[in-house]
């Protein structure tokens, strides 16, 4: 079988290092909070978030506000109530500011040369294009849950990627560092590469990190994947 | 007034020079007829096409199947019409590997040092896409009418790309050398920039270059246009 044309890539966690950036800015901002708790806390609300908008409780609604409405919520468990408008929005945009893993780019700048890289994220695009900006992230194509107005893991986001390139599903490689992200993507038809992140939730919680063999391919880290894919 | 952060391009004749660029490989693939014609015939098909989308009479339509339409009418007066599926399907993608004009890339470069660089085309994603990656045009982020479901000169395009920033409307600037286009930004608050591509419709064809004092800038070219913005 042909390596995949479009690589398509699951972001936060798989590209950048959510965890690590968070704590650093945290830690810095205010010190007097344990930022590896809050860091947790806040991406723990992710998901819950984004589950309220799958269900239709609430309408379409971009991360960078379901952000917002947990930060806002979590805050009174940190004693940080008392920040303003300003402040709370500051930090919000951390999730444009998330520094990438030390292989990403050069890994990246490898792959790119023989395949179209997009990401496939449930950020919104005004976040992803300003994190790519920052860190330096060659996309050619920043596509995400805004295009398509749903949220992954719903098939209309996979098959959204092939539609937009008008490949056939099979042309098409999710790579993305969450065994249930790729599992969704390969029930589409999808080609799926596994990328080890053994750190996603900082060192004092270390990941699974073990291969299943469904996946078409399983990397350490982009490097490895650029290796794999002969790039 | 502070220049726009968000720079937000047309593509078409702003961008790549589509006249002759069709030429070239028409002229190249079917030495017989008259390639200047044909690309001049292609193109005037478009407007009316996207108003058929604009006016309801056709569903939502990607770009790809309005050029492919246009073509299908207009082999037949050319004598060919008995290209076969492949062929057809090959000329049509012509729009995706449009040659840029000479100043293109590097003003892109210098411009993108200080502003975000996004396109904002009635061409898909996907043909944006695989004319950047061939051409080596440096977007920051990919916006198209398949973004917003809306071809200009409706407003949904010209804000959305604000949206998408959540940036004011005064926060981008539309780079574009047609003056409607421009107008129609302008009526919805964005910042303007007219750059002239005298030969648009090729030599035999000059374009009114003329400035519009409406407009917040005047360019001759892309790199004019970095130097007028301290790029």
């Amino acid at each position: 079988m042909p390596t995949p044309s479009i690589l398509a890539f699951d972001v936060f966690g798989t590209v950048v290092d959510w965890h690590g950036s968070i704590v650093r800015e945290v830690q810095a901002l205010y010190p007097q909070i344990d930022a590896d708790a809050f860091a947790t806390a806040w991406r723990a609300g992710y998901q819950p978030a984004m589950q309220r908008v799958r269900s239709g409780e609430l309408g379409w609604t971009l991360i960078d506000d379901l952000h917002r409405m947990v930060l806002d919520g979590l805050l009174p468990r940190f004693g940080l109530s008392h920040l303003g408008e300003d402040e709370r929005d500051h930090l919000n945009r951390v999730w444009h500011r998330l520094d990438p893993w030390p292989d990403t780019v050069a890994g990246l700048v490898r792959l790119k040369t023989r395949h179209t890289l997009c990401t496939l994220s449930n950020g919104n695009i005004g976040l992803l294009t300003n994190m790519a900006k920052r860190a330096g992230l060659p996309w050619d194509c920043v596509l995400s849950a805004e295009v398509f107005r749903a949220y992954k893991p719903d098939p209309r986001t996979y098959l959204g990627v092939a539609g937009v390139f008008r490949v056939a599903p099979a042309q098409v490689m999710l790579v993305a560092a969450h065994q249930d992200d790729l599992a969704a993507a390969r029930a589409c038809g999808l080609a799926t590469a596994y990328v080890e992140r053994p750190l996603e939730f900082g060192a004092g919680r270390p990941k699974d990190v073990s291969p299943d063999a469904a996946n078409t391919w399983h990397a350490r880290d982009f490097l490895h994947l650029a290796e794999l894919l002969g790039c």
